[in-house]
């Protein structure tokens, strides 16, 4: 297998050696512009929305203007091609995330709806005054707040598994919260603020010695690494499009069958009944069952043909690549003086943290530096970036937060680290001009 | 204003003088294939999705390759223009079915999403037991099983509006049944089965009047007719973008701001929300409070294109050409013999009735007429429908649909009625070989 070939080269070469980036940039289109004239577009903010290979806009141009019809209605030949499309996809996603049945694949707008799936089906269905549904205060809000929802349905109570000594998550306290009154644990695989990877396999097993089912929000994770959920051994694993260089308007829910199949309906609609009368309805079978109305169709052919691109390029390859270019990031961020950055830091060759850094400076305010930096060319994301709960806990409004993927170099971390240099120097001659978003004394 | 002259032009001229189809017909890439060779495509399935122009193919790639990013969170150039397209396209929904407010456009990712939101959190909100639903017989399942969850949820009661003698809606029953416990009526503003077009101002004057609220289901006549929110005066109406030149994985909900204003939130997750800590979350208010995480931008973007394609040509010239073209369909089609067709036959210039006509033979199954005359190059729909009450009380286990669009000429009808005539001679030839889908004697 070539890709395991490069990826086992690329793993084992000091940085920079890794030169997927240089290889791939030019797939991108979006990547090849000037943000502002004279200024070339460093793109730093993939953990919010990645951008998309010619590879997958040209698969939905050519569906559009080849296949373009409703899917699983018609007999005639465009509306079989869209629906053997769609349907490819199916097989892409499940094999992309070595799902053991291609009925376990439920499609979605996007992670988001996937969740609320979830919740409004499995947790109404299942959760009852008292029952404990465990998260972490690193949670996304996606995978928080319809928790929250749940839980102020059903009398559940929401526990949170905090941060230990290097900001990653307390696994003592993980294992101490779990308890035979826990009935779901969830989490994401990757934090999107501190980075850190959660051992998902292992609190997924510590999760069923005590009965619990398990969802994880694989959001930051399914992108930039293999991702097995057999291995793993989940129940529920959500993910979206486009932070996979798929297009927007798309997602998957991975469920266990068995569990997709006790599942009552959600949304309502065409696709996911069998017999319709006007008082009652029967429903289909898992996954059209969650699959109401016309489904977002181009948009999943676009996710198939993102799992084929990644699958292509190997993902043994894109994460040999983010480990080596993620720890340069942070290596490089932590000779900055005056910078704090969230989260553990990364181990050897840059495994156990995600190829993303949030900080902050108590020189500027995040959005400031962010302002600045975007004159420079160099997108990077301020804010809370859907974690205020953590954010909070780490006494900072906000943050700043630079995020890479596949298309990524060591010259888009050189130029953003020079701008930040250059943007803190200058912020550094005003005096007392600013205050930056962390407060405390730890900066 | 030269759409409305062209309009008023065609409008008056006698059938075949619209020539709208030839016009715009070469904007639509997909139009411009065999279906198998020789057999050019004849596409009549538009009720079920539209083909999409080139405009609105090429607005969404501009937004990949030049702009794509995530919206509402980030401070840089790529985010800033993200962001300025997608919410550019609530106006342009807005202005194009004449909303009040941009906060009344909510996007969805289809028509079923935004009936569904309205279910769970007007619906849940304000049904309680004995509360009645009025809906009518030919609801298309999307505006049928939501409203069937929610009274099972509720203990709300479904009623039914019937068929008038000519197979439209029976406004007498409707009047009979609205009551002081009516609290939702919900019906479709065309149906994408009989054709034809409710009264929605008059019926919404006459739910209001027993102070019920409005739902209208848009999927079917917003693409094809000048739609207006406030002269209609309904308080919900949902469309699909798919089916308005429009890509997949958008739709929107229209509701009045008093009432959004008042809906609690439904899915939970980022974009919704104000303030989120562990426990709880306050939410921000509408649109953003029910556009929970990363919306389907791009898809947004492309519906909002489709909206300036269709004013661009006017949708009161979208309109008299399906009239035009729509009447010369159900001529053609009741000139065939043995043919039954289901809903009001077109008024005067076709008026009352869409450019769809479904209907049965009793000579061939439909979806074997459907098979053949797909082999002949023309796409036309054989099935429910997602109208299996309405079907079951037609006594037909399914129909044919042809449905028109903006890009259908003349032509495409009369290849269409050929192929029909031929495929229904063939099968003529054997005599009890089939057996149509429409029971009962009045073939």
């Amino acid at each position: 297998m070539a890709a395991t070939a490069t990826a086992a080269s690329i793993s084992t070469m000091p940085f920079p050696s890794s030169t997927l980036g240089y290889e791939l940039k030019s797939d991108f289109p979006t990547l090849d512009q000037d943000a502002y004239p004279g200024k070339p577009l460093v793109y730093l903010d993939s953990a919010a929305t990645s951008q998309k290979p010619r590879q997958v806009l040209e698969a939905m141009a050519a569906y559009y203007e080849q296949s373009n019809a409703n899917v699983h209605r018609g007999v005639h030949a465009l509306s079989i091609r869209a629906t053997d499309a769609y349907e490819a996809a199916r097989d892409k996603v499940q094999h992309f995330v070595h799902a053991g049945a291609r009925e376990e694949i439920v499609f979605t707008r996007g992670a988001t709806e996937a969740i609320n799936l979830v919740a409004y089906t499995w947790g109404l269905q299942n959760l009852k005054a008292g029952d404990e549904i465990l998260l972490t205060v690193m949670e996304h809000h996606s995978n928080l707040v319809p928790w929250q929802l749940v839980a102020a349905k059903t009398g559940a109570v929401l526990k949170f598994v905090g941060l230990n000594d290097v900001e990653g998550l307390d696994m003592d306290q993980f294992y101490a919260l779990l308890s035979p009154k826990t009935k779901l644990v969830a989490f994401p695989h990757v934090s999107n603020t501190l980075g850190c990877i959660l051992p998902a396999k292992d609190m997924a097993a510590a999760a069923h010695r005590v009965g619990a089912v398990v969802l994880v929000d694989a959001c930051q994770s399914v992108p930039h690494m293999k991702v097995d959920v057999q291995d793993l051994d989940v129940d529920f694993l959500a993910a979206s499009s486009h932070k996979m260089c798929g297009p927007t308007g798309a997602g998957f829910l991975y469920g266990k069958l068995a569990l997709l199949k006790e599942m009552p309906p959600w949304q309502g609609g065409g696709e996911m009944i069998d017999e319709v009368f006007l008082e009652y309805s029967t429903y289909a079978g898992p996954p059209a069952r969650f699959e109401a109305g016309t489904p977002p169709i181009a948009e999943v052919v676009g996710m198939g043909a993102a799992c084929d691109y990644l699958t292509k390029v190997g993902m043994e390859a894109v994460e040999a690549h983010e480990q080596a270019l993620g720890k340069y990031l942070y290596e490089k961020l932590d000779e900055v003086e005056g910078l704090r950055i969230y989260g553990p830091p990364p181990g050897e060759n840059g495994k156990g943290r995600a190829a993303l850094a949030a900080f902050n400076t108590d020189q500027v305010h995040a959005s400031d530096l962010a302002f600045f930096l975007d004159h420079e060319g160099v997108a990077i994301r301020s804010g809370h970036h859907c974690t205020q709960p953590l954010h909070r806990m780490l006494h900072a409004k906000g943050s700043l937060r630079a995020s890479l993927y596949v298309y990524n170099t060591k010259d888009d971390v050189d130029v953003f680290i020079a701008k930040l240099r250059e943007t803190m120097h200058f912020f550094g001659n005003f005096q007392g001009s600013g205050g930056g978003n962390a407060a405390g004394a730890g900066l």
